[in-house]
């Protein structure tokens, strides 16, 4: 294993918290705490794995497997889920070499692959990243169109494979990081449990979705466990881990987590209605046909008159949904009051944030990365 | 955790060898290395592991996912990993406490959960163990029918879901089984490649299924993945792993357990086509309307006529394949001499895996139990 030496985060002078510090998580070039040098270091590791996998393959059809693994994990991505475990190491000042929490950080994002290469053949999606999902790029790649396994299938049940490697891979991964065993001990409970919260979102997603309701406390749930526990908690709580961390320490780490995470998702809820699809790269029909169970559309049905109600209920979730239908869609959701209360939340949120960081024992340097954080997720267009 | 104690194995007197030693595992009831024993001291691992999942859930979603996947861990199954898994332990002269041992081969049992439900709905099979697969369980449950989730997809995501969670906790139960951390690390490295390995074998399988050929050799790649590596050579290993086995010992393993997963499996696709249903619980139709691409067609096509290849091709992974259908293909194995090769090549294995226990520096008593395995594998008629 290789050693990547980065400067652990050191006390410099704090930096003023506001809404204007560019764009990301990056606090800056002449900061040591260097965003882009973790996540370039990340991407190192993570292409270093997956060539080893494929030049160690032996079996073709293991590498041509790998080949769609590597296409998919190295071709986009923000890392923002091991950028946050590098940033809980520093939160909890971790020292030295910093190779193995960098490998612990990359295969989150191997574990994160493995999650969406699932998530889309749930969803049928057929884009990601602005590339074929990996259903449909094994689908296309099927040499029998006219054969008894028909591609569709196949790219279906491929998919299912190639996940499935990709989430064992994440955890060899983990356990070749070069963690000393008391550490890699220390972050097996929290890895779990974010395993299986992450599942648990998904499940409740696939329950609700195509039936959005006015159930607040259920579509709360859903981004608490897919988005907030899963992309900025846990990776917070698995970087500290690994520096030692106390249980106060990562219990900061969630007082701040949690509601940003909230905040990230609902803001994605929005944008997935109101966004410019040239900034997000997103079409603002897809969430309405899909008929995605969000806090904002509770809200609406919440303090929707009837017959508000029942447009909602018969536009969302109708994968014929048109440009005129949503615009309607968008017009309740601004009538009944449900993407401003949806904003005053988001507000509330950064506000809980911004306070728990205020009080944390954590480095300035952390601190106001967080914040730049904070303010991206909850105010971002994109 | 509690522990468990199974007295080890101690040198029992030699058994002979021989093909009449009765069904299954089972050495007799006078041995120390008690197949029954283990099997229900597995059972008792992933009944308490399943019950405090279930107990601690929180979230009832968690708990419903959690009732799904005992109700299919807990109703069926041989056990033939975990048994196998202990038996490793034995043959590299384990001793002391089986509490983590036991624990390791159940959590390889979860892991096969894992490898049968994504199969299962990959498959499109209805039934497993004589019950609703996952996919077809989750369905039935849902309650809208006539939402705009379909039940079906519901219950294929579900699956995949469930899949996952249950993968997850097989790695959850094997770092919390209590092995010190130099015997998980000599673990790792074993599960990491029999992961890889089931997945590149379902891989190769769903490659070929539906388009049975002459490819002898890739035919018995996807027994030797699926089937030999993944079901016996693992299972010793990790087994033998867990008591500090050295290298040789280990290659031992493998010399015996590759003949005979691939006997195992061999057979087994005999009795898909030409076996009792009563007895096997199988209908002899089923691989042949899937078309599954096996040692035993590969053989018929190769020693067919033009004519004979012909008819085979057509009847063979032809969803609609009736009986009278089935019969003339059953024929065509015989007259092309198929089946005869096909016996032949089991013979010729277990033949060679006698040869390695007799010269094995196992015990006794686990050199006996190993014949009775490789007997029962090769001969079964069930």
């Amino acid at each position: 294993m290789t050693s990547t030496r980065i400067q652990p985060a050191t006390t410099a002078p704090g930096r003023a918290l506001g809404p204007d510090r560019g764009p990301g998580l990056d606090p800056g070039p002449h900061s040591a705490l260097d965003p882009a040098a973790i996540r370039a270091a990340v991407d190192q590791r993570l292409q270093d794995f997956l060539d080893t996998k494929r030049r160690t393959a032996g079996d073709p059809l293991l590498a041509s497997l790998t080949d769609h693994v590597r296409a998919f994990v190295m071709t986009g991505g923000k890392r923002v889920r091991p950028l946050l475990c590098v940033v809980g190491w520093h939160a909890a000042q971790g020292y030295g070499d910093m190779g193995p929490v960098i490998t612990t950080a990359a295969s989150l994002e191997l574990f994160h692959a493995f999650a969406l290469i699932h998530d889309d053949l749930m969803d049928g999606s057929d884009l990601r990243r602005g590339r074929p999902t990996v259903h449909r790029a094994l689908a296309a790649t099927h040499p029998g169109h006219d054969e008894p396994t028909p591609a569709e299938r196949f790219g279906v049940n491929g998919a299912v494979l190639v996940g499935d490697l990709v989430m064992v891979w994440s955890d060899e991964m983990l356990h070749t990081s070069g963690l000393h065993h008391r550490q890699l001990a220390a972050v097996r409970p929290l890895l779990d449990a974010m395993r299986t919260e992450v599942m648990i979102g998904q499940y409740r997603d696939l329950l609700t979705t195509g039936r959005p309701t006015e159930n607040l406390e259920s579509a709360l749930t859903v981004i608490r466990y897919k988005t907030a526990k899963y992309t900025v908690e846990r990776p917070l709580h698995i970087g500290a881990a690994v520096a030692g961390a106390d249980r106060h320490l990562l219990d900061t780490c969630t007082a701040y987590a949690i509601p940003i995470g909230e905040a990230f998702q609902l803001r994605d809820d929005l944008l997935g209605v109101f966004g410019d699809p040239r900034r997000t790269g997103k079409s603002t029909l897809d969430d309405l046909r899909e008929g995605k169970a969000t806090v904002l559309m509770a809200h609406a049905l919440r303090r929707s008159t009837p017959r508000q109600a029942q447009t909602l209920r018969t536009l969302v979730g109708d994968p014929g949904l048109d440009e005129g239908g949503a615009a309607v869609v968008r017009e309740l959701l601004r009538v009944t009051g449900a993407a401003d209360r949806v904003e005053a939340m988001i507000r509330a949120r950064v506000d809980l944030a911004r306070q728990t960081l205020d009080e944390a024992a954590f480095p300035d340097e952390v601190k106001s990365l967080l914040d730049t954080f904070a303010t991206t997720a909850a105010l971002r267009t994109s």
